[in-house]
């Protein structure tokens, strides 16, 4: 993305937005088909060097994208992992010895200055620099050694939607390439998230219930609190509504006391570990009485209020997310319209941050 | 701490905390004392293994307390960090190689199951580990290889403060033994806390802003970003008002749409790299005629709708969180007092959290 001002307004609001969601299962085709030899051969190439710890990169859409690869590489490879305060290298200049070190960074466009600056500051440290982006030609290509394009195509509307799904399913195809894994599990997305596309109806009539929700609370625990912190960021950029977004742990570390009869919660339950970690949370919130919605499977929609069901039947937890945010995205453009709104241009946004 | 009931209902609302935070001084005198030698003592001999990478673990009130410790250890000491997700050792087994890294488990209690568990998972995969409590005889403290205890003193209400202030005021010396310090910048602390947390005059007239406040957003760069953290933490946690705090580069990426004259902003200035980094972010705010009040330099506060003046002459950047969260404790006091809620007894809530 080389635009640098707001996406001119469409005739009809939402429509690039809409537009873009729509094209998800077309880009996870394209990964995993025109993608998948390259990203294999960049993980290979990494692996054969052995990086001992792993540094995450990016910020905004990308950051929660990067944030699902720390659970992917400390669970799947048992790679110790840190997201980057970026601040210590742009703003005090710190300068750690990186060596043994793969830095990933994850950006839409590749072209924030603070991102640039980082990797390269990294790169000079010693680390393994990788950058995963939508733009071969971004700088943040340019300055890292390796480079992973997600290819999701021009991504116009201000919130992002098809580059996260994209970010999510390149990442999880190089953990697997790192670890020498086949990456089967994501065979079967494109058609599933069709399948979850197509649902707008059931999104519509969920969003009724947020058209006057003044505030909102999302969870998970394990691979679905990326997930928890996406729809989050979503809701927030489309609709204005402040959404805070914790993992199931933390919640009970004090945000609980926020949540009542007022404050509508979606929890994010992965079928799987992470789903089994976040169930006492999901009964203290029952206890509580909150207004419980589920984006999971259909036994665990069943026991809430209401919520989404999932296609989870042989779906590795894993690869859930890359699922699980499209009911979600649905949902806050389906609250920005009911609201008025348009969601395919925000106030104040450009699509390209320049932060420093 | 070892009560695990929520602490009696106090016959003065807010009597509890307010006891806790006017300890602060005392408890920040006594580390300096009391506890700077055992500090630099457990510093020296882990220095001596020469960790290279760190891992920090915590939750709520303490992972605040972890994040201050991870920007002084990449920028003062150059040492990558990353922030534990716990999950990943507690639900998913995740069995990292932790040979040359060190481990930093930081608690209050030192009580909860799942930080004394991937604790001892971290030892057993080779990590140096060590545990930042307020309670030397807690189950984490045990299971540590190393332990420090930051000597707060009981602390009954729900709100931590004490043990904030504690936990980053040892964190600091810890990491100035690391580096060969001298610690020398904490000397003032106590005297200036003092002089800060007598000034409630000042910050109830702040309050009064607040009382009919339906959200808030909090912001910060470099060292005052886990000041924000704590602070949005601090609010919800008492008065429930929920309050997102980003850093102010984050802000610019998404959530900033959400930001408009109905959404008081609280910005952290800390003098220094951090607030001058942060300075686009605040001219992004007057620009948008966001309701700003800040915490920082009195020139700074003059620059805004309203604020608090620390004193910040001759006083070094890395220690200015110490003080910047005292007025935003006692802020977060008087809020909830002025909207008729006990600040000591939030609902639901459990002084030690047993999260697994």
């Amino acid at each position: 993305m080389s635009a640098t001002t707001p996406a001119q307004h469409s005739e009809q609001p939402g429509r690039i937005m809409s537009g873009e969601m729509a094209e998800q299962p077309a880009v996870l085709r394209r990964i995993l088909t025109e993608g998948a030899p390259k990203i294999r051969e960049v993980a290979e190439r990494i692996a054969a060097r052995n990086p001992r710890f792993v540094l995450l990169t990016a910020r905004g859409t990308s950051d929660n994208a990067a944030l699902y690869a720390k659970y992917l590489l400390e669970v799947q490879l048992g790679k110790p992992c840190g997201l980057t305060s970026m601040s210590t290298t742009t703003a005090y200049g710190a300068q750690p010895d990186l060596t043994d070190c793969l830095v990933i960074t994850v950006s839409q466009s590749g072209g924030s200055p603070d991102l640039v600056a980082s990797t390269k500051a990294a790169r000079a440290a010693g680390a393994i620099t990788l950058a995963v982006t939508n733009n071969a030609d971004s700088p943040l290509a340019e300055v890292s050694e390796f480079h992973i394009d997600v290819l999701a195509g021009p991504e116009k509307a201000l919130p992002a939607t098809k580059t996260y799904t994209a970010e999510l399913l390149a990442l999880y195809l190089f953990v697997e390439g790192l670890r020498g894994g086949d990456g089967a599990a994501a065979k079967a997305l494109p058609d599933l998230a069709e399948s979850v596309l197509a649902r707008q109806d059931e999104v519509k009539a969920l969003a009724a219930r947020y058209r006057f929700a003044e505030r909102m609370v999302l969870t998970s625990r394990g691979y679905g609190y990326p997930t928890a912190k996406e729809a989050a960021l979503k809701l927030m950029e489309t609709s204005y509504i402040p959404a805070l977004s914790y993992s199931g742990a933390d919640l009970l570390h004090g945000p609980l006391a926020m949540v009542d009869n007022i404050s509508p919660v979606i929890a994010i339950v992965t079928e799987g570990k992470g789903g089994e970690a976040l169930q006492p949370v999901l009964e203290r919130l029952r206890g509580r009485g909150a207004d419980l919605v589920v984006v999971g499977s259909q036994g665990e929609v069943d026991k809430a209020a209401a919520g989404f069901a999932l296609p989870t039947d042989g779906v590795a937890e894993e690869v859930q997310p890359i699922l699980e945010i499209l009911p979600l995205q649905m949902l806050a453009y389906e609250v920005t319209i009911a609201r008025g709104q348009d969601p395919d241009a925000p106030r104040s946004l450009a699509k390209v941050t320049e932060t420093r």
